[in-house]
């Protein structure tokens, strides 16, 4: 044994949650910044319910609706710009993981003095703006980790924030306003959750507890993925049936508290070297590599391995990398100097060091190819 | 769907914890009133770790050891007396339910004026020192939860402090200061815990969630009870294995962050007179009517009847009375006029509303005679 729990956002879970629940707001302060991007937090209503609220509860608002895919540090410090100018008290981010990421980041620089030497650091003064999100897609959990993940040029990869401190205040998730999300986005945002809640039992920090979050969250998300994929071959457009939605923006919760406690491992170090360079959304790149992760961790730790299949309710990785090659189909391109770049770039991660089975670099270009073959 | 997660405590886990997260209690405080009972926290170790992680720390502390089993609003009023008059910063409970209870009540009767009429009315400023709970025993999960229990006298019941502000700021889970803790004692706190996870699972305010912590800390439990029942039948006195230990703190810390969530029901409200008025210990009057109450369940709502007992491992209520039987042997004495009076009590409960199968009075009746017929 030995080992913490912490999770201290306040987490409403329901359809019309933020209207019922709007008191919480008056908590956190007078004057909000909505950190959001530029289209789908006005389209699927989210904004519109939030503002509604503040309204109501008399609290003033500023709207930051810049906020791009993959956030940048340039982004969040100008956020933080506008909160001192507008003497902002809290934070509500509306989206998938980029607004909550860069709100997290806004409201801690918007606190304090940080340079960009300093960003992720991890040491920080105790001082941060409260914080509300509410999660337009089921997948990054980041309503309730302590982590912000920006892109970080300088590293040539996305890098992680992580402090206690960026817990968010409270959390509302509604899957009302994930009624419009795409057929292909609802099941990269699934796949994220997914791969979180098994990196969660691969990880060096997995406790009885986040395992018990995990196999939950891994039963949640299996349940749905045939439903998905069978959207996906028909070529449907029709709407994804409520309770699937329900069903995947719980599980994302659960997969978030998991990671919240366990991080991520070598699966997310892949990843983010696909993201950055080859644009490769981010649920898509866990999908693409994660099979081979779990070939690895089968020959190196075969009853950790078990432990996964046991909850995705397969008897061999092979079950599950079909899943994930009938899901993702085609490959994108990529060459060996590509693959050396990213295995160089993935062995400086924390990721790799909080794995329990710790890839070589060998081994890192090794599934990065087999990733690709398909 | 449509529920809340909270659980704001920061819970650490593991042997030698207070030791090694001493650093904790600094954002507590400078002084500490150190809430505990007369002996037990003397004889297991767990005061002088404290101390000594105090005095590292150059953190002053008071001791007030006259916290009794089920304490009494008195008890609560003369620990916030101390802490005034000391200018204490914060608290630290040593021991079972009762000190970590009494220390919750102490830490908001400290920061506010309530008086005794509106102890229980759950309004209260948003004002409370920081806590920090030590559990040596593992059954209440008093130490991440929003309750604090005292035996209120004008009620003739125990009754709860429930309200959010009195989450404790920390948690520090050492088994260590359990290897002496008697079998009996053991036995019954492990039911108590028990208890807390089928209740959750029973509540009207289950959640996937609550649901699927339950169910972990049910198969925990259920792993050790048979260990227990036969040392309790080889009448040994041989120490309880560690790792037993361990998994029955752990397991009592999983289920009081299910209870956190979705509070107690028809179980708890009746146990509570059977401790009130037949001074019967708290774990093992739940263990008593417990397996009554799931008949009831069984027969009003059979589908959630049959999910306490996959999570049990059993088929049918019958096995899980056979185990309680087995443990609690042989029923106090009670007479048609105390059970007609304990049911008219406990249908005042809030536990009983808290209870998606809601017994009636006369249910009540047959359950506390079936209950005591062995």
């Amino acid at each position: 044994m030995g080992y913490n729990f912490y999770m201290p956002t306040k987490v409403v879970v329901g359809k019309g949650c933020i209207k019922s629940h709007c008191r919480l707001f008056l908590s956190l302060g007078k004057k909000a910044l909505i950190v959001t991007g530029a289209n789908s937090a006005k389209k699927n209503g989210s904004e519109k319910d939030v503002t509604s609220a503040l309204e109501t509860m008399n609290i003033n608002y500023v709207i930051y609706d810049k906020v791009m895919a993959n956030p940048t540090i340039a982004c969040v410090y100008e956020g933080a710009e506008i909160v001192k100018k507008e003497s902002v008290d809290f934070i509500i981010s509306i989206g998938g993981g980029s607004p909550m990421d860069a709100g997290k980041a806004i409201a801690l620089l918007a606190a304090q003095d940080i340079s960009e030497d300093d960003l992720f650091s991890g040491l920080y003064e105790d001082k941060i703006l409260p914080m509300a999100m509410i999660p337009t897609t089921a997948g990054t959990g980041s309503e309730v980790t302590k982590y912000s993940i920006l892109t970080n040029d300088k590293a040539e990869t996305k890098t992680s924030i992580a402090t206690e401190l960026i817990f968010p205040t409270s959390a509302f998730l509604d899957a009302s306003y994930m009624e419009e999300l795409p057929l292909v986005t609802t099941i990269n945002t699934s796949v994220d959750a997914l791969s979180h809640s098994i990196e969660g039992l691969l990880s060096v920090k997995a406790s009885t507890i986040s395992d018990a979050l995990a196999v939950e969250s891994i039963g949640m998300i299996m349940d749905c993925l045939p439903y998905l994929l069978q959207r996906l071959r028909d070529g449907e457009q029709s709407k994804i049936e409520f309770d699937i939605r329900e069903t995947l923006l719980e599980a994302s919760l659960i997969a978030g508290m998991v990671i919240a406690q366990t991080g991520t491992t070598a699966v997310h170090a892949m990843g983010y070297s696909l993201t950055y360079f080859m644009h490769i959304e981010h649920g898509r790149a866990n999908g693409i590599v994660i099979s081979e992760y779990l070939k690895l961790v089968e020959r190196k730790l075969p009853e950790l391995a078990d432990k996964v299949l046991s909850a995705l309710k397969y008897d061999s990785v092979y079950e599950f990398e079909t899943l994930m090659d009938d899901i993702f189909g085609k490959r994108e391109e990529i060459s060996t100097d590509e693959i050396i770049r990213y295995s160089k770039l993935a062995m400086k991660t924390t990721n790799i060091t909080n794995s329990k089975v710790k890839p070589l670099e060998s081994d890192l270009i090794q599934m990065y190819k087999d990733a690709f073959k398909g």
